[in-house]
């Protein structure tokens, strides 16, 4: 089967450029200095294959996640990289079978976890993102209250979102370590052998962090693309055009059910995308590359994660476009 | 189990809303003259509630929407208002056990479904969305094709997309004639008859149509919410709230893997939303909506149709907040 035989829209995923993807990383970080990120492919197939290359600790963004990694045989060192209360969750990822380090920043989720049987956790703190952590003044005392409550600290998260995505590497430089300063500052007080942080757009700048949290390197976005990174493309929607206009657009069948649409419009080769629909991408074809009903187009994702989500499987194309595996995205949903 | 125990992110039906929007439609536009869009709910659950009030015709956007109702009892009168040229999905409608419309706009839609077993179509015209559908001169020629091929021609279809969701009411009559003379001008020559389109933000001022397409009136949405149309908002995320910071934000667990994000950013009562990551939302609560971790909150999607393809399920609710039904969002994919 080819990938121009697979019924569309349907998730591709370039073997060559994903291997190098791989290679590149594991060369830049090898073994343990990159805990690679699931919730970037929600694919216990493809995080095997990062297993394999010598990164066997990963980080995750639900429970649902951690659990599916343990239960693929993946559990050797899980990292919930993320807040949460859910007792019932909370339990299932202690009760999974892996080695579960949990995200605390308050004392509500130090307590829910020590309840419910989680034994190591990592204070998570406020790097400049504004989203989860908190502030460097307050770990030391989330991490008492995780020790009292009998519960390991490993060490320290924190994650410097708001740079990794910028295209200036030198600002990236400049951001990641005023943002490393603060998690420094609270690692020297909180204690234990873990830095964690760090994502694609940084993973070579971050020289703070004891382990980089990087998940998109593996398959790639249009967004990342644009950074420059080592990294290549390796992730299209094949689409099937089904409608043409002799006002000059052309349709496809991928719209935004198969594309997370956060970071704007996908990107067609030779054609300009107009817009989403449902189930549809308009695009005006390049006047050199007219498009007839029948004909394949790759769309490249914006932003991978939730692209991700929207699939049920990937098919994985050698150089010839021959499909030589097939991989489920078998962490999807919230319910393991 | 009420809303607020239900593990997060968790898709909510408002029972009343949803009730109140059944009742509206089925009293506006009776019986056949709503043909329901089964692409903006995708379960069968739910559309089982739209043929007991009196809409047994639905259309789809994709084959396997087609295929699931069919197998769910409810193949009545199903419409694919979409073109597709995929052998397999036109066979596996054809075989479906119920009663299958598609719509076709070129000589290459026309050949693949009459070659697959389809017996009956619509011609689809352009009025004016850039997307699929053939121009009103090119309407007759799609027809005969079709006639040619042994199929039965049913009428046209087109549809206002360009038009629905404009805030001005008046702007939208004005362009929803407009639209309609191109569609009347391909349904003379073309005949049957079925004169099938419109949509929620349309559905009283399209007045040339046999039959409406609305499918966003049932659960609503934050962009249709602002049309001033006599539907509710019916349908939100339940999320709880992970973290606050002493900075002023708090962080609730329902993000870009639970919510399209097309039509922008979704909405939290008092509250302003900050940004969406995988997993997050960010907010700002207002001075008096002060929240603590473990609290839970509503978020509102922007654009219904992508946010439940995001989900498993949906919990239907009562005025209490008491779960009174599941529904399984059973169409997801592509795969039947």
């Amino acid at each position: 089967v080819k990938a121009g035989d697979l019924p569309t829209p349907a998730l591709v995923v370039d073997a060559a450029a994903f291997g190098h993807n791989l290679a590149s990383m594991a060369k830049a970080l090898p073994g343990l200095r990159c805990r690679p990120h699931v919730k970037a492919h929600k694919t216990t197939a493809l995080a095997r294959r990062q297993a394999e290359i010598g990164h066997t600790a990963f980080c995750a963004a639900t429970p649902r996640e951690i659990v599916g990694m343990a239960r693929a045989g993946l559990g050797e060192d899980l990292l919930l990289a993320n807040e949460t209360v859910d007792r019932d969750r909370l339990r299932a990822m202690a009760e999974c079978g892996g080695r579960v380090t949990v995200a605390v920043d308050s004392a509500e989720t130090v307590a829910a976890a020590a309840d419910e049987g989680i034994r190591e956790v990592l204070v998570d703190v406020d790097v400049g993102l504004p989203r989860c952590g908190c502030t460097p003044e307050d770990a030391p005392r989330v991490a008492d209250l995780a020790r009292a409550s009998g519960m390991t600290v490993r060490g320290v998260m924190g994650y410097e979102g708001h740079v990794v995505g910028n295209p200036d590497r030198a600002w990236r430089a400049e951001e990641t370590q005023k943002s490393m300063v603060r998690l420094l500052a609270a690692h020297a007080e909180v204690g234990g052998e873990v830095v964690s942080g760090g994502g694609t757009g940084t993973f070579d700048l971050n020289r703070w962090c004891t382990e980089i949290q990087a998940g998109s390197y593996a398959l790639m976005d249009t967004a990342y693309a644009q950074l420059g990174l080592p990294f290549r493309q390796a992730l299209w929607i094949e689409a099937t055009v089904v409608s043409t206009s002799l006002r000059g657009w052309a349709v496809a069948d991928a719209g935004l059910k198969s594309l997370g649409m956060d970071h704007g419009d996908p990107t067609i080769e030779r054609a300009t995308v107009l817009f989403c629909s449902d189930e549809h991408v308009t695009l005006r074809p390049d006047p050199d590359a007219a498009l007839a009903v029948g004909d394949r187009v790759r769309v490249w994702p914006a932003h991978v994660d939730p692209t991700v989500a929207l699939h049920e499987r990937m098919f994985v194309v050698d150089a010839d476009g021959s499909v030589v595996d097939e991989w489920a995205v078998d962490l999807r949903g919230w319910d393991a």
